[in-house]
């Protein structure tokens, strides 16, 4: 059993790998792809995973990529502890509050789209900030009324112990801290982060605690 | 057992559940969600999904957001027939295809980016459908490679049956084709649109064959 991690500490999909292989006990070997000095466009890590994006991971020889596609393959091969609950409206809670950020923040707001509004926008940083900042708030207003208005929240998203849902908002918040957005205004997720924290995956797997930050 | 579908027939995530649904032979009822008229807004609408996006789905009174959710969601209650493989490396590989599509191709391009970029940023129809067709242009070279080079490639994405991959596929090519984009660029995708559009479920699911088509 090896695996290897294509990871750059300030990928918030990486992140997400990070805290599902430290929730799991699993160790993995990293090999730093540095996006801002446009590692990702070498052959060599193309051939690992020709999208060009991290996360992407080595299990026996076999590459995977996508974060989500990453840590729902770990849960089905490393099923303890469970990332997802037992019976499906559960589970579909889960994936619906984890795809939020998956789908409808992140994307929106990665290096790829930064770099085109602006080099082929013209938009200043300022502006760009606040593209960003807007996607954010946006979803974090949605995943707020989620979480708040349904019983089984718990100390995470969905119960007391952290699942996919819980993986994909903290890399995000941690997103939103770097562009100084307050967290007051979503006092749930704020206490989901402080529940995160307190548990050692989460710390180690941040950015700040990886071998490539700077 | 009853379902319904709020959807749009413009919409490319309530055609992935439209073809899963028909797929399955899942009968439901549609309720239409005008997104040109901001119908999504509408405090009736929030009730059922905070986040104001189609599709939701409502299972037995049971409501889920978020195609992807809805889908591995339908894919778990009525598992006939599979739209994931039964193997866990086969199963990452066709979540892969799926997240390019959900990840990060279409969330940059959808009604409301596509908005603020008009009315925010000020930039006009043309300068905006480049974006849109930068970045499936993008999506669709990486598709293109993770699907020609690997013999697991059938008549679908992943063999010869369709699963989730194509499922996300085929409405992001519809959108590509409404932006005049030639998929002769990408002929196993191409190919792949062929075999879909032989099956009555991707017909019966396309946006124009909706009650709600204009």
């Amino acid at each position: 059993m090896s695996i290897t991690l294509y990871t750059y500490f300030r990928s918030s999909a990486a992140f997400r790998v990070r805290i599902a292989l430290a929730l799991k006990g699993l160790s993995h070997d990293d090999i730093y792809v540095h996006l801002r000095k446009n590692e990702q466009m070498s052959k060599e890590f193309r051939d690992v995973n020709p999208q060009g994006f991290v996360p992407a991971l080595i299990h026996n020889g076999h590459s995977i990529s996508q974060s989500l596609a990453i840590i729902e393959y770990l849960d089905e091969v490393f099923p303890d502890p469970p990332l997802l609950p037992v019976d499906p409206l559960s589970r579909a809670r889960v994936r619906q509050l984890a795809c939020v950020v998956a789908c409808d923040i992140h994307p929106i707001n990665n290096l790829r789209v930064r770099r085109f509004l602006l080099h082929e926008f013209g938009k200043s940083e300022n502006e760009v900030n606040g593209f960003m900042r807007h996607w954010i708030e946006e979803g974090f207003d949605a995943l707020e009324s989620l979480v708040r208005d349904d019983p089984q929240t718990g100390r995470f998203c969905h119960g007391d112990q952290p699942t996919l849902a819980d993986i994909f908002l903290i890399p995000q918040i941690a997103n939103a801290r770097a562009l100084d957005i307050d967290m007051e205004r979503w006092p749930v997720l704020h206490g989901i982060e402080e529940a995160a924290y307190e548990m050692a995956a989460f710390v180690t797997a941040q950015p700040k605690s990886q071998a490539d930050a700077e």
